[in-house]
């Protein structure tokens, strides 16, 4: 089946939003084996858009449309799309009832011009909207097919999800599961390199591996007549894959490091508490960011200037004269300072220069140096990074969780 | 003028990348008071893409490409686009110098596909790429307009503004200048109320109110002959919004409610530290955002647990155990504890239920209360939020460097 995404809403011509639902949409077809030739964008206008549809339906015997089926004069997207196919619009009955519901529970009063919303070709599929107004509609004729979706995000995707993904997977022979496979620390390459003969072999599953911020990924997909059949192609090769890169594998699925990390510590009763230079806040505000983190999670001092460090850490005026504040010496003063202080079985620390500013030939932006207090010992760890401010501390606070992941593993093989 | 986005690549089609290139060159046009009638997306196809430029040229005078300009065979843009013109390929010699230059640079031999980016159109204007190898291309034949651009935003941006912009200025009549003013506190519809007269008699400039996360914002966009002109044309009705908005009117163009009060405090000399408990290090971590911040922020306290309330902050247990940890007093306690502790002329706290559990009929979900030492006071605010836990911390922080701004301005005034 081939296909084109047909957003519609001036407020894109203009730029005043990005089109993430032309993405979302897309990645939703790529898994379904569903070919996309062409996203296009039209404004809010009759004559265009019907050229629009008219060309997609040249090329395509799938349009799914995003935008355009409010209650106001600009919504013409259901009006201009299915005059293609020249059906008769009736009422539909349920979804007059769910938008009477819609604005009892607010207490606003409906008015007249969101009628428009419930009115639907004849024939066709209603995707009810329980997050908005206005119902989704798949129009099916011959070989074509038009699916209209609302155009807000929160809107778009759980009504996708419910209707328009299992309505397209009835239509494909073949079904596509994926899995992806997180793995931290090692690049692109050397990833490769460990998975060279599996990937110069591959033919279902596929393997492709991308790089992102802090990690790699491994996607995985194999093509089946059902789901069951697919995930058992999958399993022996993503078996090979977690015995090759073993801890350097640390999640599946849609996850990140600090989220599987602070999953450790709250499943093991472990606490933590943390002291913070060059993050600045963020390694403590990654750990507050999990719902139920305060059963383990007792305290963070982001301890900024040199007197803070000793005031709050027990950081001694000495080795920060002797070494600096960005040293070795002191990440491990901070973190064995604040899981005493804290009475933790865990301290985390980060000292170094996030820049633009603050750079020496000797310490450049870049440089930071992180501690560990755990089980009793002190371990500290130079990092070299690139890229701006941003970039320097939020690879620094992935980097604290990738190592304490890694050193509890490690701990617990012995 | 017409114009037309085209976009080309698989990975577009695919979902990997959301097309944030059509959204930034849309918003550039509709500045230059270029009308975007199409946005398209193509994959690496020579025929679909040949299709595309036809269709885009039967409708559109200016067509602006973006990506397929690298040295892979996937790379097709340039060959395929300019087949509409017949045009004659040169090497360019100033690219070819620029693109051995930045191989030697990086040490990397050059391969021989690499010479295929320097070919371009006879007659064509050529725009050199400072961030990569790929130079973009202006093509002019009669009323029509090819601007390609290579792929990567951080190539595309910085060209268009370099030599896109300014030769679609100069081609255009009318110049159109726009001016943001931010706005906090206040929500949109208070915002056109107070606006109202200005906005029903809008002409040029024209006034547009939009809604952000924390904030509103004002778009006053003006036509006219030549930049001073449009400036002269805005001055009075930006000046008349500033009387009118007071001090609910926090900055203009692109910043936010963080920056511009960290700006203040480093104007003033005015030292800092915060003391967390539900937003849990973002407070602490917007402040350390700002490059040079260490000048006045000293520390940040996470308090998440009681005992460390108690023990940084001199928070009392009777006051824990009357009002609990989410009330005006324990907020009152931190705001104060954290500024002696510190030394600094302000201390700031945040104590409440982020969600998603914790909340209780008494005090639920969103309810956070903040508190401020300034001047040898302390005094604390109420807030009730709806969203979810990242929503409300981000609103807490927000408010909190609102209030702050608030409060510095109106000390002063006295």
């Amino acid at each position: 089946m081939k296909a084109e995404i047909l957003a519609v809403g001036t407020e894109l011509l203009l730029g005043d939003i990005v089109n993430t639902n032309a993405q979302y949409i897309s990645k939703k077809l790529a898994a379904l084996g569903i070919d996309v030739h062409f996203q296009t964008v039209v404004g809010d206008n009759e004559e265009r858009l019907s050229q629009a549809v008219k060309n997609a339906f040249g090329r395509a015997d799938l349009i799914i449309t995003s935008g355009g089926l409010g209650p106001t004069e600009d919504d013409i997207t259901k009006e201009t799309c299915t005059k293609y196919f020249g059906k008769k619009f009736v009422y539909d009955e349920k979804a007059l009832e769910m938008l009477k519901g819609f604005f009892a529970k607010l207490n606003r009063k409906m008015t007249d011009n969101n009628l428009k919303q419930v009115r639907v070709p004849e024939g066709s599929i209603v995707m009810y909207n329980k997050n908005g107004t206005a119902p989704g509609i798949i129009v099916e004729d011959g070989n074509k097919i038009l699916i209209m979706l609302p155009g807000p995000p929160r809107e778009l995707i759980p009504m996708f999800e419910e209707y328009a993904e299992p309505f397209l997977a009835a239509k494909q022979e073949y079904t596509f599961v994926s899995r992806v496979l997180r793995v931290s620390k090692i690049g692109e390459s050397e990833l490769e390199n460990r998975l060279i003969d599996l990937i110069d072999n591959q033919t279902n599953p596929t393997i492709a591996t991308y790089v992102k911020k802090f990690e790699a990924v491994v996607r995985l997909t194999a093509k089946a007549k059902s789901k069951d059949e697919a995930n058992d192609i999958i399993k022996p090769v993503a078996d090979e894959i977690y015995r090759r890169l073993g801890s350097d594998l640390y999640a599946e699925g849609d996850t990140t490091i600090s989220e599987v990390t602070c999953g450790m510590l709250m499943e093991r009763g472990l606490t933590a508490a943390v002291s913070e230079s060059c993050t600045g806040g963020l390694l403590a505000s990654r750990f507050t960011d999990i719902p139920g983190i305060s059963k383990i999670f007792v305290e963070g001092d982001v301890t900024y200037s040199n007197d803070a460090k000793m005031r709050r850490l027990g950081v001694k005026r000495e080795t920060l004269e002797k070494y600096g504040a960005v040293s070795h010496e002191v990440a491990e003063e901070m973190a064995y300072g604040i899981a005493k202080a804290a009475k933790t079985d865990i301290g985390l620390s980060t000292t170094g220069i996030a820049g633009p500013g603050g750079g020496t030939p000797e310490k450049p932006v870049g440089m930071v140096f992180i501690g560990m207090y755990y089980k009793g010992k002190v371990k500290t760890k130079e990092l070299h990074m690139v890229g701006n401010r941003e970039r320097i501390r939020e690879k620094t606070v992935d980097s604290v969780f990738d190592w304490l992941r890694r050193t509890i593993l490690a701990e617990e093989e012995v």
